[in-house]
């Protein structure tokens, strides 16, 4: 991956990752296409429509689902969903963990059955880059072991030997891949794990750090519990310990807020399940904040979702269409309300990065909180 | 409306019908749009993707989700799906029966309950004919009173009588709403009903011509248990009492030789669900035959779900991506099969009229049989 800084302004960045696949522009969100799609949207919708440039697939559900030798018969996950741009793979520790509740963790990675036919299967840390070398993803996470919060700084202290010692051996096996010329279009990111303590963080970036050769580097392990201002104040002290050359990606985070504050404390890449999930109960972003919209006001509501926005649902269709859609149990509803919260967070990068480039991030967000008559949270943490 | 007879090859035509919102060229086959939209798709889908020129629209539905009073606040179907082009709606008469287990039939017309919220409402002619002119649908359906088949010869002839009472009250309403300037846009199809009973059949179609000033004719109550055979030659006894200078509309057919063997008969306009419900149950046409998608052999299978077709869904997507989609149970699934399917039938129809025009129908016909390894069947009735 070549790595460009284009620009800073205070803690926030501008990147511009050469992936294999696509040029991704940062700060980015990366929309998650759980099974090999976007919820109720398709790769044209990703790419003429909303102009995504790399999108999250689960290693867990596509291993289970297609399975490696399928995977690789495909062309990887790409070819196979018909995107032709840039892919980020997970670990798929996650999945295993939160769809079983019998999931076990060793030293040697993590046995778990499946939530579709509960036959039994073993993710070691190599065995998920096999998985990810099938999918052919530009970017493939390390597995690691995470923890929910609040958790004892005994579990926390063992999640981070594992994570450390799980991320030496998941490159290990990456460079011995890469010695036989195997792929080498698949960039390998390690995960800090350290929940909210600045001692188990510092540590855990240090080790990972000092291994070196990884392409890119994530936080691990928040938005799983802890207050909005534990989160700011974790991710304040981890970003200074990460690599400047290197892409910062906060893993499963989150509101428009979160995603404005951690690009300020300067974090690259996002993932979240909440635009499309949100859309589907109902909950719409817009400038002006969320909106429910099968709330009766909106039942003759002639106007679009957000007046400041220009999707292809604000485009077509009204609130009044889309609250009567909802309310019939529609499918076509789905779809419009993905596409419509999808377009505001993909938005909400491409003008973010726009103010960094033009050294204005601090007005941008003065008048993103504006716009929502909220106040800017004090990030002096 | 103005009507064209563009070209007649056999008993099959090729009309133009010039209506308030587009120009409909036939055979036309009408998507079906329950609740103001077709299941999982949109009004872009249907014009930019599909290029559907009329839709049907359940008058049903759209009166107890929305109402006449906020139907004519949105300014009608076509201004609140946002497409700009025709609908026809139905009278509402066959879902209040279907939907209502205690549907009561007077001569007055039909009392139901709700099947959303159980409260009472009442379809009389001119009721429907109000909903439909608050819908402002290019083409307006009488209401009739449908029978199942088989059916005695008792409630036949009452079934007839009452379609063809009902039928007069819809005209004499319709003409002086006209009178008064009101409804211009709106034409007015009446339905022949009759079972596969010809002597009822020739009845109800002279009763009904002869009040002489429908835009259009429907042939209702088939497709309801009746054979093939028999539809056949129902259709074939009844097209001929049919005005040659106003549109056939055979109400709810059907499979794609249906269709086909209908447009040899003389039908001219067709609408169905099968299209759509059959893509949401796996079910895909092609030119070969109907495949199940979700089928095994189909998981590994990297060719589209028809080489004779250039639908979107076929220009980006493989049988092995949909079958895995519909297994996963993703939504996105819906709207590639259901755009699939109505391509199908939306380029059948294009397909079918072209040889109209050419004069070469019946080898169409033979080249639609021939794909399918299927006999032609003997439409000597």
């Amino acid at each position: 991956m070549q790595v460009t800084l284009q620009a800073q302004d205070g803690g926030a960045r501008a990147l511009s990752l050469k992936l294999a696949h696509s040029e991704v522009q940062t700060p980015v969100f990366m929309p998650v296409g759980t099974q090999g799609c976007v919820k109720a949207l398709d790769s044209r919708d990703m790419s003429e429509i909303l102009n995504a440039q790399i999108i999250l697939v689960n290693t867990y559900h596509m291993y289970l689902r297609i399975g490696i030798e399928r995977l690789k018969n495909f062309g990887g996950i790409a070819r196979f969903a018909h995107f032709d741009r840039s892919y980020l793979s997970d670990s798929g520790g996650f999945q295993a963990f939160s769809l079983n509740k019998n999931a076990k963790v060793t030293n040697e990675g993590v046995a778990f059955k499946s939530h579709i036919d509960g036959s039994k299967h073993f993710f070691s840390p190599e065995y998920v880059l096999d998985i990810q070398y099938a999918l052919n993803s530009d970017i493939m996470m390390v597995l690691d072991d995470l923890v929910g919060l609040p958790s004892s700084e005994e579990r926390i202290a063992d999640s981070i030997a594992r994570t450390s010692d799980w991320a030496q051996k998941s490159l290990i096996y990456h460079q011995s891949q890469k010695a036989r010329g195997l792929g080498l279009n698949n960039n390998l990111f390690a995960i800090i794990q350290g929940g909210v303590n600045e001692h188990f963080r510092t540590l855990c970036a240090k080790q990972l750090v000092d291994m070196g050769d990884f392409d890119g580097f994530a936080i691990g392990g928040l938005a799983v519990g802890e207050t909005s201002e534990q989160m700011y104040k974790t991710i304040s002290f981890t970003t200074p310990l990460m690599p400047v050359n290197k892409p910062r990606y906060l893993m499963g985070v989150g509101t428009p807020e979160n995603i404005i504050e951690s690009i300020a404390l300067g974090v690259d890449m996002f993932d979240c399940v909440m635009p499309t999930r949100n859309a589907r109960n109902a909950t719409l972003f817009t400038h002006f904040g969320k909106i429910n919209i099968k709330a009766a006001i909106f039942s003759n509501d002639q106007s679009p979702i957000d007046e400041l926005c220009d999707c292809y649902t604000c485009q077509h269709f009204t609130r009044a269409y889309l609250c009567h859609l909802f309310r019939s149990q529609e499918m076509t509803y789905y779809r419009l309300a993905s596409l419509h919260n999808l377009h505001y967070y993909l938005n909400l990068m491409r003008e973010a990065r726009e103010a960094i480039l033009q050294g204005t991030f601090s007005a941008y967000r003065s008048s993103f909180y504006a716009l929502r008559e909220m106040e800017i949270p004090n990030n002096e943490y």
